[in-house]
């Protein structure tokens, strides 16, 4: 049985045909649908020489042992956003499936090195804003405490729903026994951005998930009559905010990869008389480099100073979130080069802004590369995200190739 | 019984006593305080040889016949806002008393002009959202279509609220008829604004009441992942918005008076990770000069086009309101200047940014004035409005000299 990358893209739309509904994916984690998916995964194994089994976080692994008990890890994640795309984490699970078919039938059920395909519980963190959680049991990161108290919107708390699918958040530091062994870990993904169609490229190469700085950012200044308050004698929290929505850009606009957002405003009292007293805006900034990171932070506290003095607002700023930058293993960057060249003949390096469970494996020191297949007009988590068949074909025989590369290295 | 601007400090404590609760005056109009208020006002007219009555919409009409029909008006409203202040409103009417009263002691209950007290009925639109309610009817500019359909935050009908206090709407138009012999209006106001106490002045002649343009402005962008998409692949709605805030500045700036507000701004879908694809503005341009107003509107239009396609996106505008800017009679302002510098020494000419009961009567062609008072930090509409209590002592005592010299200006 040799490599099929039609037959992934038809598991794919059978899966968005079990899964789907006109908004889109509903394959949000802990529900009935997620659990279907995996139902229907697990029904895709009976004719592997797989052992198959959940850990104590819900993640899904299947292992095809190998001649070393060293094993090659190769990630996705079934659940989605809800109304969200077929491709985000399915394509990553349903592409590592034809490789692990690839490898078991190649070496007759017993390749060099143990392979391992992970269907990670809880990607997107969609229902309880937690997201990284599967992954982030298995390496350790992990913070019981913090998660325990999460309901969604319906007030269901996430300690309910995890044990309604068979998971205990007390044991979920069991999960890190999955790192045995791990000798290199490999994702897919899509894109979910303009970069590889803008360059015309199929296939790109991850360099690592950037450092993310997350702030709210709170002008004050005077709330006051529309039609009696001179413009010199105004203290307008919004033009202090937008003086900083646009000095960002110039922030960002140094470093050739970074980004920074802003992507909420809000104004006090808001109404159409009266000078904004008041406005609340939220900062996202990301970089592969976290000096980079930390230099953009560090100007946009000093901007939004400096532009506070000239309105007479004051400025307060608390963080909402940050993580640092992850960068991947250096000998697997190379490895995904050369598979990616040889499949689609040029290519590209470039961080990934969103994050992904590749983050939470590496930083578990477990080496690490993605790969990155374009994305039609940079959209996901929507049902309009698409990603071309050729390159979605093109996608699955990349990955094999890394994944034979990366056999290779492991038992160098 | 001589000019008592000293009760007229005192009438008004009363009357801050009576209507008022620990957020401020609660006078507003077709509730039971404003009732109240209106009652303990009839009271004080007892010992004066005036006929009084309420028009069919609801103002109320002081008058002390003299010995011509020709008639001087001078108003104010004793409704408030919600959580209003003491000043606003409340100060005219009860300055216009003080100043019948010596009309009436003067001239032993007949002087040489019929001198007319009006307390128009919801000046502030605080209920209805429909401000100077009676006095567009006194001016004919009402119109009965668009209001009757009105309704309050508990779904009570505007008229049915009017009905409980004892005015049909169908009737309004024949409150024009209290316009007969009306030779000028006169009104003192607090300024709600910070020019006066800048200067260091108490008193200031207002040269009419601005005109006001106010829209809503939509810029569409596209929405994308705060990570993933390079701020070079952006439509960042947002970015085209903070440009615009910023510009109405310089387009205000041209002029010596003008004003322009960007009072609220929101964002869609206004989450930290997503580069804003829909931003809603509003806008709020005042000028005394009709030309220069248009002008400010047709540069701020310019400008949003210019700033959406910088920034990839597109503009729409939809009018909210608008109103064309009143200049007050030129010979009642040289009368009103000479009023305030007799009583103060110095004065200051300047537009009235909110609007007032002033801009109906002088619509409606009778050769109108406002005074202004100083407020303190230019605050109103809130508990803490106040202005100095020399100041409205002085106030009082240059509204009567205002009178005096209208008379003899009606008489001439």
């Amino acid at each position: 049985m040799s490599l099929d990358p039609k037959r992934t893209i038809a598991e794919l739309k059978e899966l968005r045909a079990l899964t789907s509904d006109e908004n889109g994916a509903q394959r949000v984690a802990w529900t009935d649908t997620w659990l279907k998916a995996r139902a229907w995964f697990l029904s895709k194994l009976s004719d592997l020489p797989v052992e198959q089994h959940y850990d104590s976080a819900g993640n899904n692994w299947v292992t095809l042992p190998g001649a070393s008990e060293k094993a090659l890890l190769i990630g996705g994640h079934l659940d989605s956003v809800p109304n969200g795309g077929w491709l985000d984490g399915a394509l990553n699970v349903l592409a590592g499936l034809e490789v692990l078919r690839r490898f078991a039938s190649e070496f007759h059920g017993r390749p060099p090195v143990t392979i391992r395909l992970v269907d990670w519980a809880d990607e997107e963190g969609a229902r309880f804003g937690r997201s990284l959680l599967g992954s982030s049991a298995f390496a350790g990161t992990h913070s019981i405490a913090a998660d325990r108290g999460r309901a969604d919107r319906d007030g269901v708390k996430m300690e309910d729903a995890l044990r309604r699918c068979g998971v205990e958040i007390d044991r979920f530091p069991e999960a890190e026994s999955e790192r045995k062994n791990a000798s290199a870990y490999l994702e897919l993904h899509i894109e979910q951005g303009p970069v590889l169609e803008s360059l015309g490229l199929p296939l790109g190469v991850v360099l690592g998930t950037k450092g993310v700085e997350r702030h709210n950012i709170t002008f004050h200044g005077q709330e006051a009559h529309s039609g009696s308050t001179p413009m010199n004698a105004r203290h307008d929290a919004l033009a202090a905010a937008a003086k900083l929505a646009l000095e960002i850009r110039t922030i960002a606009g140094k470093h050739a990869d970074a980004v920074c957002t802003m992507g909420s405003l809000k104004t006090f009292p808001g109404i159409v008389t009266a000078v904004v007293g008041r406005c609340e805006a939220t900062l996202d900034q990301r970089d592969l480099n976290a000096g980079v990171l930390a230099q953009m932070y560090r100007e946009a506290q000093e901007a939004s100073r400096r532009f506070a003095a000239e309105e007479k607002c004051t400025v307060e700023w608390s963080r909402l979130w940050n993580i640092e930058p992850v960068p991947f293993h250096p000998e697997l960057l190379n490895l995904c080069e050369e598979a990616v060249r040889e499949t689609s003949e040029s290519t590209h390096r470039m961080p990934s802004g969103p994050l992904h469970d590749a983050a939470e494996v590496s930083r578990a020191g477990i080496p690490t590369v993605m790969m990155f297949v374009q994305s039609l007009n940079g959209i996901s988590h929507n049902k309009i995200e698409d990603t071309r068949q050729e390159h979605l074909e093109m996608s699955v025989i990349a990955l094999d190739k890394l994944a034979s590369k990366t056999v290779d290295w492991i038992l160098k």
